[in-house]
């Protein structure tokens, strides 16, 4: 294990970090809240203490880096980062619980946007704009920042290969993964690109400038931490639909954005994922207005509560603007199940992926037809193209590992003794990086009356859910740490 | 598609369960019933018609037999099956509805155990008997005992093989599968003399003859029809031991005890699968004694009550003798867990069954190893062995439909407008084919209430879950049915 080359590009991440916590600092000496501003400036002693003494200590690094290295490197960013990061919280007194604390800047960082925190409107503005923040730093990921903007690796093509491979989400299918610099660099400017229209929809609907930022940021991580109480059930239909929108193409993979600029419309039309993936939205919207038609004034009412809590759940974004834990049970297992699928492979949005969903149908039909005519070979393939046997192999040992975490974590945080129902979804929610689930957990309620292990557990599953299983659970298993 | 064959093998189970059904038709006569003697006689009626008609019909039938041919046989046996089965209690009138009466007695073949019967006591005697006895006719499988009983295959091993592997439970692992006829009858021979030691055993502890017959054969097929309205809980606490100890018995893998009687201990002790299963019922056992301890006068009723429920769960059997819907929240999710995970391959208990659970974990940590080793030859183990990748392939495949179907079954009973947790609890208590579930569906009431659409899903989910899915799936895929 290169260990001192962790420790170097762990000192970078925290360097970031400080830089990125910066503007959240200003807010508060702006907003004069002395007491706030000192929380950051601790915060900033500390981070300044420890990368001094990585950078002391791992002087010298080799450049060699193997799989390995990338898997643990990008868990280890992921959790100090979330350390170091939940300090302000934690000093201004206003998240009075390490754990607590711990849990809201994770939940920020994986954006899931699960909040323990009662009554947001509160919390001092700074602090709600570095929760806001987490959101967008971690939906787009932390390394392929470091890596977009450093030209750390020189010519070490497979340190940035294992690094982005361990932090980009959906299975490795497409052609046009994000493998180079320069793909991060395109895909870096696409996010801030959307994400400032994003903001500009928002004020021209009349959102009061900070709301638009944090809402925009919230949107483009799909996190899904608001600024209200209420989430955005208060602000207009247009800036609900606008978000609606928005959520939407940010759970879209974003080399199709890549692929519009290159004007290849073809690849973008016949892409399966991306159909199965707006079917989806629309045929569930459907179900779902339907079912909920009596409990509101008017179709349009119910299409837009409808639509959005749909985009919110399959982009896990989390904002709310209607308690859809009152619905009928038909709307809200539909929502329990979009929330496994999740959004699409190279987004923003976490959960299963669609097009894990749709590989794992098709080994399931192979593998029928396997049954039926044992001697035939079959194929699966993707947008035409024939998928590798690894890739499906891999896919199928993800579903495997996931629903093992799921059922653990299911089990242990059961223990605190909510319903089934606050149990099964809460942990879906925190584990596919959603935010709100149903029961004690739903959108109007908040995760502060679980037990610390049972916020443990569910910071694990948001970790995991983010770095897609494998970075974490590389940390606690003794093979990794096997010195032969 | 070889149909003449298919159609001949028909008309062959529905003769064998037309002798099956006598014992009950018998008991109604001695009971004096002459309305549910009648509903008897009709059935018979119909069945011989059918067997005829087939008989005529496919006369000359070629012995060619593929693969296919017997995935869709034994899906097509089960169903015609049933669809007679439930003729008794529906001419009766002792259940009105023709779909309430199949659920009633796929609930007894597939040995769920799951019923629309509000109050047993009320139903008559030979009806009981037949609901019990198609618990023990389908937990062995009743196209194993066509083959233990007629040499229909001569010379022709594939048929033997292609119908059994359709059958039989649980990922094709051991070496020790049943593949011949001999295999066969010796199953049958050790399942009937557990049986035969259930019986006595129950009827030492003063058990009335009718019930130990019931009890015995819901036991001996995990299956869980009982014969009083509490199922098992106003036995005495010797007869609920007594059961605990069978339905564990019942839960093993036959070929242990094959192997008993070869006295080949060694394999015995070495077995992973056995030592999963085991050591699962006793943790759980003791978590759940410690969690409901509050509950009951004493630590021994609290180990008894939670041994029982463990046990049916796990062997996937549905007796009760608490309502474990009241139990706290930690208990009732162990139980959901414990249903997913089922009992042994190749023993009637239904579920995944922990060879495919170990064998899916091995599966996991191989994958994380690739990952972390790249370049590394990994290879799964069972027992000592290494466990051929076509075989991990299928259990993969069969994690991948197990979601699919849960999640699709989840959705659409759950317009019934029942809790989250009854839906989920109900739908894993059929698929599983255990019975109770929680909520609604808890082991004090039943199925009665859903719609006839949840029903029929619910029908489906038990026919899947019995025959470990394919070849129920084979029967709606386009791909059984193309003539090319």
């Amino acid at each position: 294990m290169n260990y001192k080359m962790i420790g170097r590009i762990l000192a970078l991440i925290l360097a970031i970090e400080a830089i990125l916590m910066l503007p959240a600092f200003i807010l508060t000496m702006v907003d004069g809240e002395p007491f706030v501003s000192r929380a950051f400036r601790l915060t900033f002693y500390i981070m300044i203490i420890v990368i001094v003494l990585l950078m002391f200590l791992c002087r010298n690094a080799r450049m060699k880096f193997y799989a390995r290295e990338g898997l643990v490197c990008v868990g280890l960013c992921w959790i100090v980062m979330s350390l170091t990061g939940c300090l302000p919280f934690f000093f201004s007194r206003q998240i009075p619980h390490y754990v607590d604390a711990l849990f809201e800047i994770v939940s920020g960082f994986t954006t899931t946007g699960a909040s323990i925190i009662s009554n947001v409107e509160v919390i001092s503005r700074g602090l709600l704009y570095w929760r806001s923040f987490s959101h967008w730093i971690g939906g787009m990921g932390v390394l392929i920042f470091l890596l977009a903007l450093i030209p750390i690796s020189g010519k070490n093509h497979g340190f940035t290969l294992h690094l982005m491979r361990a932090e980009s989400p959906g299975p490795d299918v497409g052609k046009l993964m994000p493998r180079m610099r320069e793909t991060a660099l395109i895909l870096y400017i696409i996010y801030v690109a959307l994400t400032v229209l994003d903001t500009i929809f928002l004020l021209l609907g009349g959102m009061p400038f900070f709301d638009s930022i944090c809402t925009a940021f919230g949107t483009a991580g799909t996190g899904g931490f608001g600024v209200r109480a209420d989430s955005l059930a208060s602000y207009s239909p247009y800036l609900q639909w606008v978000t609606t929108v928005f959520m939407m193409l940010f759970g879209v993979n974003f080399n199709m954005y890549y692929l519009l600029i290159l004007r290849n419309f073809k690849i973008i039309l016949k892409d399966g994922e991306l159909k199965l993936y707006l079917g989806f939205f629309l045929g569930s919207t459907l179900l779902i207005t339907l079912n909920i038609f009596r409990l509101y004034p008017g179709i349009f009412v119910s299409l837009r509560h409808a639509a959005f809590q749909v985009a919110t759940v399959m982009t896990t974004t989390g904002y709310a603007t209607a308690d859809f834990d009152r619905w009928p049970v038909f709307s809200k297992t539909i929502l329990l199940c979009l929330m496994v699928s999740g959004a699409c492979a190279g987004s923003t949005g976490g959960g299963m992926k669609w097009a894990r969903v749709s590989l794992l149908y098709k080994a399931m039909r192979r593998n029928l037809r396997k049954l039926l005519y044992p001697r035939r070979v079959e194929v699966i393939r993707m947008n035409g193209a024939v998928v590798d046997e690894r890739i499906v192999d891999n896919t199928m040992a993800y579903l495997a590992v996931y629903c093992l975490i799921a059922v653990g974590s299911f089990l242990i945080i059961s223990l605190d003794g909510f319903s089934v129902e606050t149990n099964l979804s809460g942990m879906l929610a925190c584990f596919n990086n959603i935010g709100p689930g149903l029961g004690e957990v739903g959108p109007t309620l908040n995760y502060e009356n679980y037990s610390v292990l049972s916020k443990l557990v569910l910071i694990f599953d948001m970790l995991a859910g983010r770095l897609e299983i494998f970075p974490i659970i590389v940390l606690f298993s003794g093979s990794t740490w096997n010195r032969k």
